[in-house]
Parts: structure tokens; sequence; C-alpha cells
């Protein structure tokens, strides 16, 4: 194995407990980064040669280095991916009585570059780094020793492969897996585009938020603002709503939320409405609609530091929009997942837009990703997802 | 009504939603504090004389005034306690089954200085502003009216009620208050000493992190630190441990705890270790005691801002002892309820505690206050509860 020299201090935040090697923190007079194929694990050293662990490098990106091992005797091969799969495992079976969460998530789990979310016997796996990539069959290995697969589908599409020199596609690595794919989160019945869906085709993060949606819509009316296939939605439905109403961009979407209505049989009290998320509010309020419940869960409106000030802006315009659509007494449920957004900031447009409408705001319940999305205590990129439940009282 | 004049800009952040006024913002030319009685109810105006509302002031507190009310038509009286009682109750039923729960949780609830729990029909109400002093009747009136007390108890002895000149005292308002009174959490059973425990005799704000704990804790070892009366251990207990030790100071809390784990049929499974917590960890180590759950949930040890680098140092020093008290992929539960304590520096301490150990911490779980203690937007001082599930591995 190669060696990779840091520059003098470079090896203070490994040590700290993090995992990232940047590309201006290796000595490159002594181990020119050229030097490696994209995704080899290395020694890594610190300026005076002391060994710090093996590393994952990829000489063209910016986060040159993942430590994927603080033993230079243990390399991150098929063995070490089934021993971190198992302690992955375990911590997921104490959360959760039912086999559907994220297995693996990534640095968290001591596999940078992998997530894993599992659908009962179905694993759609998503590799980002090159290192990973190098990796794939012992991954496919791996996931078969521990588990009996129906299934394993890599999704390997997304944004930050390119920045990894990686090639998009999606491929169905072991036996059959189906277009849609059952699942269960907090004891309701989906189906998953894991095909052709976002990302792994569902967002396991907000679990434990949509479980505590559940006790606030029996009788209600709920609007669920960029819908996706019904994650908020068709909860509520299953909790008893009066009505729920799902909003989202993409028809393909919204289809698939109409047949998980219909898997928790309540089509009838279910619409949905293909649109923008801002024209559909201001539709909605044109109409002089109100809902009880108003959930507000978009994309990630920053994606990179560079985009807080506009990302901000959209994230004040889409709860001031939705809680313009929020009745008297009613919740506003605002959620995002843009690591770049600051809990404060949320709490502090949450703040701003309820004053702008002369309502007051009561902020009952926080949460956070839940724990099959552990969080890396020395990486705050690990930490991202947020909710606020909100009451929007009339000011006295 | 007298007016109270403030200072040109002083009164954004009151338009932003904030409701405090410091005694510098005030223009004591025009409206000398001197001239107000501690506690009594007036306009409040912007430098150009527009009414803000209506405010309690108090002329010998850094925090001079509190807005009640932002209509000076509406004072706060016994009629708007009431009001804001029937509001305040209105979110515990959304949230709580059992009528046991934070009832008014001050400027959160619209009721500044004031702090009212709830014991199925005993009520515990602590003051501490000279404002709510004088309304001290119409709480008790206010209370009557909009529930059927069997007992009404003021715990008037907050270190805050020093600052604003009031004396401190226990005082059975109405009814009768037993010494020990019988309530719920979490649908395990507990008696609080209301009138000789610390503050109102509980601390329902861990309710959701004590219920999230329940389900890591069956068949497991448990050590409760700074138990009290056993908040968190009794609920291990009742979920199914093998075995708690809850360990204290107070000799009389723990008698409590025992009687609580009495309640629920677990006396057998249970030990107190009475001292400090430092030297109780440390005597555990000296036996090679370990635990599979380990609880830190101390006393503010920030009580000032001048007072962080010491308690963080504190915090360090607890964090440590209780992770060496850890057995092999055990988990630490990790609370502060000091508002002065940033998420992200406990979370650095969990981080920096962990790799002195060599063990490889993984955040599974982050908790709040429950939403009887709701968080006030504009204030970020009534956001001050934190926990931490970490799974401790060793590190490969």
């Amino acid at each position: 194995m190669q060696q990779l020299r840091l520059n003098p201090g470079a090896d203070k935040r490994l040590r700290g407990g993090h995992v990232w090697i940047y590309s201006n923190e290796v000595n490159t007079k002594l181990t020119p980064l050229k030097q490696f194929t994209p995704g080899e694990q290395v020694v890594v050293e610190s300026s005076s040669g002391k060994p710090l662990g093996l590393a994952c490098v990829n000489p063209n990106s910016l986060i040159c280095g993942r430590l994927v091992s603080r033993s230079v005797k243990i390399p991150l091969d098929r063995s070490l991916i089934v021993h971190r799969l198992n302690i992955a495992l375990s911590l997921r079976e104490a959360c959760f009585d039912t086999p559907c969460y994220r297995l693996v998530f990534g640095d968290s789990d001591g596999l940078p570059g992998l997530v894993i979310d599992r659908f009962f016997d179905i694993f759609v796996v998503q590799i980002s780094t090159a290192g990973m990539e190098l990796l794939k069959e012992d991954i496919v290995a791996a996931l078969e020793k521990v588990f009996k697969p129906q299934g394993i589908l890599f999704r390997n599409d997304g944004k930050m492969r390119q920045t990894e020199g990686l090639e998009s596609y999606t491929e169905v690595a072991f036996g059959e897996v189906p277009e849609l794919v059952p699942f269960e989160e907090n004891g309701v019945s989906f189906v998953a585009p894991v095909h052709k869906g976002q990302k792994t085709g569902w967002f396991y993060d907000h679990r434990l938020n949509r479980a505590r949606m559940q006790q606030h819509v029996e009788g209600k009316r709920v609007l669920d603002l960029f819908s996706y296939i019904g994650g908020w939605g068709v909860q509520a439905l299953a909790a008893g709503a009066e009505h729920v109403t799902c909003l989202d961009a993409s028809e393909f979407a919204l289809d698939i939320s109409q047949e998980n209505a219909v898997l928790n049989g309540g089509e009838e009290r279910f619409t949905t409405i293909q649109g923008d998320a801002f024209d559909g509010c201001k539709m909605l309020l044109e109409e002089e609609e109100k809902f009880d419940v108003v959930i507000v869960d978009p994309p990630a409106f920053i994606q990179k530091r560079k985009d807080i000030r506009n990302g901000e802006q959209a994230y004040k315009r889409i709860n001031q929009l939705a809680m313009r659509l929020v009745a008297k007494n009613g919740i506003l449920i605002s959620a995002s997942c843009s690591m770049h957004l600051q809990r404060e900031r949320l709490v502090d447009i949450i703040r701003s837009e309820s004053r702008t409408l002369d309502r007051q705001a009561q902020i009952f319940d926080q949460g956070h990703q839940g724990g099959d999305h552990p969080v890396h205590p020395a990486i705050p990129e690990t930490d991202y997802l947020k909710s606020y439940f909100v009451r929007l009282l009339p000011v006295t």
C-alpha cells in the first residue's frame, strides 16, 4: 500500500474523530496525489510519518481522502464491510421493529460514500465515492452474507458521483427488484418507486417526525406540500385525518401517493394537486382554502454554502404561504433537509413570518432524523434534518 | 394606566415578537422607571409615542418590562388569565393523554413569570416576577374556574424572585396538597415531593426523551446519574431493565425514588447510591462496574453566561466518567438543561471525550423539551433542553 503524507497540523481533525482529508492538507511534494488511482486505499501518515490509518483516496476530489480504518492492518474489504453491516444492523434493530430503514448512512456507519436503504428484503444501494465503487462486488457479497436479499439495486445516479469522476447508472446487481417495492413506516403500508423515484425511492429520515405528526391529525384537514409519494400525507390519512391533499410537481410521484392512499383504505379522503408548491399555495389561497395542519417539507433549497441567502428567502416565502393556509389555531409542520440551513435560522423564519401575518407562533415539537441516520459527532454535515411543529394562534 | 416610553429603535425586538424590555431601552427622561410600582401594568410606547401594548414593569429588574398584551385595551387580568389557561390547556390536551404536565410555561404561553405544573388535580405554581405576584389571587381564581382543583400550591421560592425583589415562600393557596403527590409520565406511576423537592417537585421536560429511552433498556443494566426521584431510572425499571442504579446527592430524593420503584413493582431490581455524581462514578470505576445504559442528566452546570467555561469543563468531566462506565456497545444518554450550553457544544464534548477514550460515538437520537414546554420563537432562552443518545463502539 502506498503512503499519503499530511501537512503539519493536518492530522489534528482526524485525531479528533473526523475522517475526511482535503486535498490542500496533503504534502504533495512527498506524496503527489496524481500517483494514486481513484479509490485506492493508502496509509495516511502525519507530517512526521506516524501512521493514522487507512483511507480511500481520490486525487480528483476536493475531499481527496476518507478514513476507512484507524488500523493500518485492517483495510476496508469484504470482511470489514460484513462487520460494519452487522454493527449498523444492530443499531437499526434496536430502534425499529420492522426491517425497513436506512441500513447504512455513510460516514456515520464507518462506510464513507455508501448509503443502503432496506425495504424488507430489497436493498437499494447508492455509491457516491470512487473508493466504494471499487468495492461494489464486495458490497453485494457482504449483503448476501448478512441478509437473504430478494434483490439488490444500485441507484448510482447521485449528484456527487460527478465530482468523484464516476459515471451515472442504475443496475440490478442481485435477484429481482420490482418497480414498486412494498415497505412500512410507523406501521403504515407504502410502495416506493426504487428504480425511478428520488434518491433511493424513499426518505426514511423523517420517520420519527411523521410518527409524532400522527397524534395531531385525527379528524383534521391536512395539506402536504412537496408530498412526493405521500410520506406525510398518507400517514396522516392512516392516522385518521378527515381529508388529505398532497401537492407535488411530479405527476409520477402523485400517482404513487394515490396508490399508497388506496393501500391504506383512505382514497375517498385523499386528493392530489399537481403543480409547483408556491403556485399551488397561491391558488389555494385564492380559493380561500384553509387546513388544520399544513406540512412544508421541501427539497433542499440550499445545496451549497453560496445558496444560503437565496435559499433562506425561498424557505421564508414557502413558510409564509403555508402559514396563510393554516386555519385558526391550526398547525404548521415546517421541515428542512438543507444542512446549510441552521436550526436557529428556521426558527427565526417561523418567528418573522408569523409576526408578518400577525399570528403568535408556539413551537411545541422539534424533530431530527431518526436512528437509522446516526450523526457522526465529528462531522456536522451528517446532522442535516430538522422539523418544527408550530401552533399558530391569534395575537391578543 | 401610565405610559412607558422606549428609546428610538427599542421597539424593533418587540415588533419582531419578543416580549422583554431592558431597562436601558427606556426613555427614562420622559418616563423614569422610579415612578412605577413593581408589577404594575403600563402602556408601552415606541419612541414616537405609538402604543405597542401593555407590559408589567419592574423598575428594580434588568428586564424591566414584559409585554402581556399587544392591545392596550386588554390588560392581563383574571379574564385574560382564564383565556390563556384555556389556550395552554388545549395544547397539552393535544399532546398528552393524561392530565400530568407543565400547564403553563411562562413567556411561551403568554404568561411571563408564571409556571404551573399539573399533577392530575393538584396544581403547583411558581411565580418569578412582580407582575405575576400582583395577580396571585387572580391566578388561583382562574385555576378554580378552568379546572376543579383538589389543591393549589405556590412554590414561590425560586432564585429569580430575589432579582425581582420578591420574598421567598411556599403556601397552599387552595384545598389540600399532600407531601407526596401522585402522577404519571409515559404510563409510569410516580409520586413527587411538591412541597420540599426541587422546583415544583418534578421535571416534566424530559418526558419524550425518557419515552424513547424505554425501548433501549429491556434486560439491560442501567445507571441514572443525578437521578433525583428516579425520572429516568424508574422509567427504565418499568420498561424492563434488568437492574437500575440511581445515584444522587440527596438522601431525601433517593428515598422517594425507592418509593417510585416500589410503585412500579421493581424494587428488587433497584439500587440507590447516595453521593456526589463525580465521586460516585469514580467509585464505580474502581469497582470495575459497567452498565449497558448510563444516563447523565445533571442540574444546570451553567447558570450564567460567565459560567460557560467552567460549566463546559464540568460537562466534559462527567460525560467522560459516564462513558468509562458504559459497557462495550452500550449507550450513553447525555442531557443538559443549561440554556447557555449550545447543542453543538454538547455534541463536541461527546466527540472529544469518546475520542479520548478511543471509542467511536454514534448519536442515534436527539431530544428536546416536550410540547408542554413550548418554545417561543423570538425567545431563545425558552429552548433550553437537549438530550443525545450515543452508542459507544470500539474503534476499528
